[in-house]
């Protein structure tokens, strides 16, 4: 299985692409055993697709790669507490665990319309058996925001 | 703005074309003024994208229509409660109103792996602003499963 921590930097680095092509600071990545199957960031703007999140752009290049709307055995890393779009997306998905960096709440303070329910609270009160693990490189996808404040100017959604 | 009823008959019409189409029974559709906007069923199966519920592909469809991917004003009308990767990703486009006819519950009887978090409960403690009305032509929409379920002899998930 995929070390979290290395998972992580790989969905740090496609984060960092995201923004520097303008896109907001949301990145995923999604290995299979030992094999990475999707890596990717938010793309809203680029797409104008209000759902194309990092997760959702995540499970949907997954699913095509691995010829299969389950994604069983997944390992997930997304710099951000998964939305509720997203983490319920996930549990469709049938992953089997998602590590996060930075909080929901994070995002809300950058400026994001988030709803206000953890991902572990929407998995507890769904009856969910995805693992959920945050605080993962929290400190380098926390700086992702101000990397995203300094070089944006595109309002916040 | 459109009537609910009327919309709901919209969102009805198509997802019996998904089941005539080997698809689950969801069907949803999207009014802005007096316009329908998108009509879309569930497409799992034909995509094997898990993400490809009914009110996502509408959003999506939606988005790209209007060229926005806020879909301000917006009536939405599902055949289903929006499961919460569906409510949370209505609650993003900022639409209006949500229409539903059956329930969660029921879509769970028949088989689907749903969360249990009602998508009135995930507004609630999320604070989105978006008005949810439930049991628009139930029965018509409840009769959907039954029509899926003597339909196709694909397991459900």
């Amino acid at each position: 299985m995929f070390d979290p921590n290395e998972l992580m930097r790989l969905a740090i680095d496609v984060c960092r692409e995201g923004i520097a092509a303008g896109q907001t600071p949301f990145g995923c990545a999604i290995a299979i055993g030992d094999k990475v199957v999707a890596r990717s960031h938010n793309s809203v703007y680029r797409t104008g697709d209000i759902t194309a999140h990092a997760e959702i752009n995540a499970i949907r290049t997954a699913c095509q790669v691995v010829d299969d709307f389950f994604l069983k055995g997944a390992v997930v890393a997304t710099t951000c507490e998964p939305c509720p779009m997203c983490m319920a997306a996930l549990h469709w998905a049938r992953v089997d665990t998602v590590y996060y960096g930075t909080s929901i709440a994070d995002a809300k303070s950058s400026g994001f319309n988030e709803l206000r329910l953890s991902a572990a609270r929407l998995l507890s009160l769904g009856g969910s058996s995805v693992q959920l693990v945050g605080d993962i490189l929290v400190d380098d996808c926390r700086e992702l925001f101000n990397l995203w404040q300094a070089s944006s100017e595109r309002p916040p959604y």
